[in-house]
């Protein structure tokens, strides 16, 4: 397989890197980090080689996900959380795989988990100067944001000539300034072979979601297939299991407090860079809007599922989503008010800013930069409410956002490939109906009526500088609650969008056709849709002129303090490394590094999310740890915790030993470090993996799934 | 001063004391306990002397509280929330000593703590013998009861006739097996000295109530005053500070972990020698009926309260006071929950009768106590719902309660003083007339409307076998809420019982006067009266039959057992005895035992609970510690935590040092420990003092009141 060549990020200046804790680092940089001085115990070229086969090559982005490969056939190890919604999706109430688990006894028994990818970074390098070739100083923002954007795609539309069957990426690594393009395999059959019941792996549920000291199972294992003749293909019965260039070695043995240890995976974003304008955006007035609207839609759906479970089963991977993101926001919050992250980060923007001044030549160059940066948040700022509205309108209710694909995919469908959203380019257009699909499954009419009458509420609550007029339009005459109530009424007793071959052959009409249907949602859709090109518009020229000024701020920082930077996470491929090491929460309070199973029992009730398997209890009660007890805790290891640098995305990472064997799967981080996309600390940002010995204890004593422990050599 | 002398309490076998942890040990013990093997480095006779004086007499009982004298001039510490409710009754919204602290400069600056006493110690001896001889084996079991009370009462009178000026108490230590008279000094002159900031003493709030780690300054300082002659008075301005026997030495330089620890204190009920029975009857019915209550009475209150300080203020107390039991309850269900206490009393129990049926003569004396104990909770349980709420619409609304108190002061002012109910013996009528004035002060009618509807809301939805027929024929007609909300908005204005001379000058009337009453409250209390007088004779029924029971109970379970038994805390003096020491609350968490200035720092907020003073920020700021640094910790030691064994109280007991020096103030437990009133358990109770150095920091820094210091003799 050819692999491209290797160039340096340019912009990627790293100084301190061996006192840095801090650093999701890019693959690139991983032989100037000193591995071996730090604990690695093998060649740093068996971890990333350019010119050979290394461990990155067990690695695999699953959609949002990370996840390794554990045998030569391809069985891939990652989250149960990565999994819920594939099960979720193959669960009735009849057969509930989420709540009971499922095991694959044989090949042939493994359910394929539609939608569901495997991506292999195959090679990467900069092409930062032929990205910004296509912009020039004068020009206008919206415009510079749209060049930039066009000429990505043409560099990654190139790329794929060029490679057949692979995907392009191109990613921003700092904005406006560096960009390097990725060529990725795209697995396309991927399959459930093993869950754990619900019960383990989302012991704890919300209560424990973001939390340590932690007891949850969160693992799954899938399974990639390929053509007979290896090459990717879309679910087949005739496919085979794929045969990765490069499988991680499962050790059962585990790790212990204070050894060294590194991950492998695809953060999605963090936004150290970011400048107090944006903290304090994100603090007054993004976070606490997402966190109230979310606040509600759970109990709202909540409510509805109480006494049905097939509903409940419709609301489980939403709630589960919506919940997550809300508590993260609420630690973001806590964290931001709490080590007073914009106060702090003003403060060194005025240090920023007195070095600027204090030199004729940079202030020429930087004077304005952060000003313009503080004006365009201050835009943002005025217009705040009736954007967010405008944001979740469009995606809280199902019906709507289906209003909206289907009119959108119209208009869309007749651009060129290159100018059209990206949702609706050719390489795209198979995934978009297929999440359509997806989402008709967790569709209940009750709970779409009651989001889209709470958006339509708030829109009309707006303050008149922010009205949306198109709205008034609709709702007319007398009280505005009341004519929504009747627009709701109506549009739903008459819409067929629901309807799944309705959708589909609605998706991508003729405009003319679409112009002209009588569905009150693709109606609906057409009347705001003015709205929200407008607010495109506005975010590009935006977009533009922060990509500009970002570009010379990460110059002028690079001037003034003369260290380390590591560029934000962005879904590409990082190595971060740490210790397993324990920390103080708070005052007096000092969390250990590792948890048990007898830690598990101790949490354990009858009742979701606590309520443990008859069987795994009964199993500890014969203390039957089999070759997974650890010697000093005479228990089985249940999670690690360890101060590597992590973010959404890493979630089913491998964590890796000094040998880079694999010990552990990422899935979280304690809730004080939740600030950590924000601002790492050393005190708190601290990730949490489930230990390999549960992995494999849950596998072979309740799972007695044998086969699979056998296929990891691991018996 | 005359002391009576000591006898040994009979029933008090102490077997294995050397290894006992738990234990709240009768005074009377001390010198059984081996105290300098443990770590005691004075002779156990200067704790406690029956022919001298000792650290005892340095202890006073403040109402439910304890408290300990620190300066020969009467100054007694003990805790903010002890004082709470009379720092409220003098607050106003202009003189908010409850937010802003209270200092007295000078002794006429003192406040008068209208209805506070301090109860001293003078002596005790056993009576299970005289109280005993009361009853005979064949009495009917309600008439037992009695018999026991009144036979109380003889000696209690006796008693005080003989040591004028004292009072006496009779104390059950085992029921109906062991009972113990004390003769007290009552002092009735208590001023407020000094009061911290709420933000201080009550840092935290209802948030940290009930948990480790804490940072709450929970003390205050009270005076006690006499008459001129030394003896106990009214408040007068001619009295002068009380000089108490002994005061205790303040320690400023405290304790570290692992230190040797012990509390002299009044802890008030513990219920370790109940049986399984019991325990079900708490968890399935009591407690989680007053925990909906009490949360719904919060909310109620806590609206009313909202917008309006001076409302506040009148609900404060009232709110503290349900949160902290509705706290204390949740942390008892999820114990009794997770350690399975009913089940395991259940099989004790069962592994009891085995032994007791195993032996003829056994069998002949104790086959059927525990089904007959058995058979009273059944029948308690089968009227749970009515009893419940019975107890608390008594007491819900003040207005209904003043009602019951007018007509219930009637009947019972014509019966000689033994027989009549506690509150309305000549003894306690002054108090019980200035209780009713001081819940005069927390009046507010919509709040008292709202919990009068809620408890006869819920009395009308009892199940009929548990009917409260009364009630009915008051509801007369119709839609039973209507007549509810008709009853309501009529009594509440007729009635004049919130007028306070109106309502003293009604209680105790002549019977015939107070039948005639007109107003609504005294009719609707005169209507219930019957209900709740067959509920008292039920109880005592039952009181009896547990009486006798539990006499024999204990018999057994001494034979049984062969091991130390300690009686149930009652109100009495007792000792406890333990270390500085953490705990881990869960797997992979580990509580250190001490908090730091550090610690509140990092707590603080601008809002209330954490709304630390501006001074102590600034003082933490300037790292002004003072003397009070520990060096290791490099802070000054807020909170400290032992494995002592305390209940409800053990509130503002002195915690001493190996050297009887006081080195804190008592003031909780931990969360874990709520389940301590049920079980000790050596993992899990720890409780909580103020330690003495955040105490004499705050008073010194923050108060600047010097002169208590000089006082305590710590300048």
């Amino acid at each position: 397989m050819k692999r491209l060549t290797l160039l340096s990020c340019a912009a990627i200046v790293l100084l301190n890197l061996s006192l840095a804790d801090e650093g999701m680092y890019p693959i690139s940089e991983i032989r100037k980090l000193n591995l071996r001085a730090k604990g690695l115990k093998i060649d740093p070229n068996e971890v990333y080689n350019p010119n050979g086969i290394s461990l990155i090559d067990g690695i695999v982005q699953l959609g949002g996900c990370t996840g390794s490969f554990v045998s030569k056939d391809g069985l891939i190890l990652t989250n149960h959380h990565c999994a819920f919604g594939f099960v979720q999706a193959v669960s009735t109430p009849e057969k509930d795989y989420l709540t009971n688990g499922f095991i694959a006894w044989n090949r042939s028994e493994e359910i394929p988990a539609k939608g569901q990818t495997a991506r292999i970074t195959e090679s990467y390098r900069d092409v930062s100067k032929e990205v910004l070739s296509a912009v020039h100083d004068r020009m206008e923002l919206a415009e510079r944001s749209k060049a930039i954007d066009r000429k990505m795609r043409e560099i990654i539309d190139e790329t794929e000539k060029q490679n057949p069957g692979k995907r392009a990426v191109v990613a921003e690594m700092f904005a406006g300034k560096t960009y390097v393009l990725f060529v990725y395999t795209y697995l396309r059959d991927v399959r459930l072979v093993y869950v754990p019941p619900r019960s383990i792996g989302e012991f704890g549920g919300e209560n424990d979601n973001w939390v340590w000291p932690r007891h949850t199972g969160d693992f799954s294992f899938f399974r990639a297939y390929v053509a007979p003749d290896g090459s990717p293909a879309d679910y087949s019965p005739d496919n085979v299991p794929y045969h990765p260039r490069k499988f991680l070695k499962v050790n059962p043995a585990g790790v212990d407090e204070g050894d060294f240890v590194f991950i492998l995976g695809y953060p999605g974003r963090t936004y150290r860079h970011r400048t107090s304008h944006y903290l304090a955006y994100e603090e007054q007035y993004r976070m606490p809007f997402v966190v109230d609207l979310y606040d509600w839609q759970i109990a709202t759906m909540e409510e509805m599922g109480k006494n049905d479970r097939a509903i409940a089963l419709k609301h489980d991977a939403r709630i589960k989503g919506l919940a997550n993101t809300m508590k993260n926001y609420r630690g973001k919050l806590l964290g931001m008010k709490r080590l007073r992250l914009v106060d702090r980060r003003a403060e060194e923007e005025n240090g920023l800013q007195r070095f600027i001044d204090a030199d004729p030549s940079r202030k020429a160059l930087y004077r304005t930069v952060l000003e313009e940066i503080g004006a365009i948040y201050q835009e943002m700022s005025s217009q705040a409410a009736s954007e967010m509205v405008l944001d979740y309108l469009r995606g809280s209710s199902m019906m709507l956002s289906y209003g909206f694909t289907v009119y959108e995919s119209a208009l869309e469908l007749q651009k060129p490939d290159l100018e059209r959203l990206s949702s609706y380019t050719e390489r795209n257009l198979e995934n978009t109906k297929r999440g359509l699909q997806r989402s008709l499954q967790s569709y209940y009419e009750p709970t779409d009526k009651a989001f889209l009458k709470n958006l339509l509420m708030q829109a009309i609550k707006l303050p008149p500088s922010q009205r949306i007029a198109a709205l008034d339009d609709i709702l007319k005459g007398g009280d505005a609650e009341l004519a929504i109530d009747r627009f709701i009424q109506t549009a739903y007793a008459q819409s067929k969008l629901n309807d799944e071959k309705f959708l589909l052959d609605a998706f991508g009409g003729k405009p003319e056709q679409v112009e002209q249907m009588s569905d009150p949602f693709v109606q609906l859709a057409k009347a705001l849709y003015p709205v929200y090109l407008k607010l495109r518009e506005t975010r590009q020229r935006r977009d533009g002129a922060l990509s500009k000024l970002s570009a010379l701020l990460v110059d002028a920082k690079q001037q003034f303090e003369k260290t380390s930077f590591i560029p934000d996470a962005n879904s590409t491929l990082r190595l971060t490394f740490g210790y397993i090491r324990g920390y103080s929460p708070a005052d007096a309070t000092y969390y250990k590094p590792i948890t048990t199973l007898t830690g598990v029992i101790e949490k354990t009730t009858d009742e979701y999310p606590y309520a443990t398997p008859q069987k795994a209890r009964d199993l500890y009660k014969q203390k039957d740890f089999g070759r997974y007890r650890n010697a000093k805790l005479n228990d089985v290891p249940v999670a690690i915790l360890y101060n590597m640098d992590t973010t959404g995305g890493n979630s089913g990472s491998p964590v890796l030993d000094a040998r880079g064997q694999l010990v552990g799967v990422n899935f979280d981080r304690a809730f004080e470090a939740t600030i950590n996309d924000y601002a790492w600390s050393e005190s708190y940002s601290r990730s949490i993996a489930v230990d390999i010995r549960y992995v494999l204890w849950v596998t072979e004593k309740v799972g007695e799934a044998h086969h699979l422990l056998k296929e990891m050599n691991v018996f």
